[in-house]
């Protein structure tokens, strides 16, 4: 059987770490990246203007020949994934919904704690996919974690101070009593360690790049991923030079060239 | 003679700073103000992609009838203000050259230092108009200051820290023997108070918001912006009620308004 050619979308550079996980457990699939680095970041749009650069960029990699869509960023997913389900013809699988079912399977407390970007946590996605699962749930905009990330201050005193300040507001007021920590948004995975170091001991930490590397091999057939390395394609909407740089960073290992492509025409 | 119309634009909402400013000397005048709210920041994006969007917003106030415009953003003015010129038939002023002039005007080391985001720092807009001055200069990116000023920690502990930690870089290196620091950024107006802390007490502040103003006044003739109070329009492309709840942190004072637009049609 075929490998299967799987789209990877982000807004820019976190959903290289959705692909990264893709990559370890499913390492013969050939990749297409898109991230819509002229719009980004989605944080702290509007679910009209999200949804309309989401549906855009999913409509790109279909026509290129994609079988399935990983919508590798939680706000897309947050605000648009029933909207991106319908534009498209193809599979489409989000990053909440794996990280809820995740933090299902392990809470014995049945209370989660999430961080997100502000529109994520507007949109109350995780809470709902959390019920679905049995948990309650509360969730923390941390707004300044992805400019940190992106000034690769991941290990860095000011960034533990601001951990610092998030999660003492998040786990002293509502979140007493949660167990599990979802990381709600794909830059975070680059400060786990920093925030294993922050967080309570007795909470554990999801990743959803890894739950929902999971579910494609689940729903793709893990048989169909392995082989030889498959290829990987990388589009961007704004500067190659500085997507390979950055993107780099998410990804493990060196981006070697993007396609610079215009969704707006 | 007739109050003057004058469009302001800018990504967001750190324009705003520069509205302030130029409410503060032409009160009389009737502003459009036009913040690109769905494609901000332009800090991190290519010319190319800021060049687009910026023309399209200066076209859209073009044809409110504004008969100056202010590109009160400065990587849009350091990116494009050429372009937007060529683009448009009214008057154009940029955020740049009254700065550097302003610091200029000032410096008797004839050394400033300028800060600013990454794509205004990259495009060494201040150097050359700092140089057309007779002045040497030395620019740094600082990319966490308009996170911080977003996320409302103006008077933060960690926001002094990053404080120092990037003036430190700045002052210790190659802006040894600067007596001026030009806010490159529009958003730096908001932790002035904080920065003029941090920074060496021989070295002065000088704030392009103001300085634009003063120029704007110097086109246009004081005398017309005087008398009662004018309107203010409001045009965003991105969430209105976010562009109300923030932008009136950075004008001073209320904005009961927003019009929806779209300029990628």
């Amino acid at each position: 059987m075929a490998a299967p050619v799987i789209g990877v979308f982000d807004s820019g550079f976190g959903g290289l770490t959705v692909l990264r996980e893709l990559q370890k457990v499913m390492p013969a699939a050939n990749y297409l990246y898109f991230g819509d680095t002229a719009h980004l970041p989605y944080g702290a749009k509007s679910v009209r203007t999200v949804a309309k650069y989401a549906i855009a960029s999913a409509h790109f990699l279909e026509s290129r020949g994609i079988e399935m869509l990983v919508v590798a960023c939680n706000t897309a997913t947050a605000l648009a994934l029933e909207d991106i389900r319908a534009a498209v013809k193809v599979p489409v699988v989000g990053v909440i919904e794996p990280g809820a079912q995740r933090a299902a399977e392990i809470s014995k407390s049945r209370k989660a704690a999430v961080i997100a970007t502000e529109a994520t946590v507007s949109s109350h996605a995780y809470q709902r996919a959390l019920h679905k699962f049995g948990l309650e749930s509360v969730e923390k905009a941390c707004p300044l974690f992805v400019p940190l990330v992106e000034e690769g201050w991941v290990e860095h005193p000011v960034t533990e101070q601001v951990a610092h300040i998030y999660m003492d507001e998040i786990f002293r007021d509502g979140a007493r009593g949660a167990d599990v920590l979802v990381l709600g948004c794909t830059h975070y995975p680059l400060i786990r360690s920093l925030l294993r170091r922050v967080v309570p001991a007795q909470v554990e930490i999801v990743d959803s790049a890894e739950s929902t590397a999971a579910k494609v091999v689940n729903q793709l057939g893990s048989a169909r991923g392995q082989g030889p390395a498959g290829t990987l394609q990388c589009f961007t909407t704004d500067s190659v030079e500085k997507f390979c740089r950055l993107g780099s960073k998410f990804l493990g290992h060196s981006i070697e060239n993007a396609e610079l492509v215009d969704i707006e025409k």
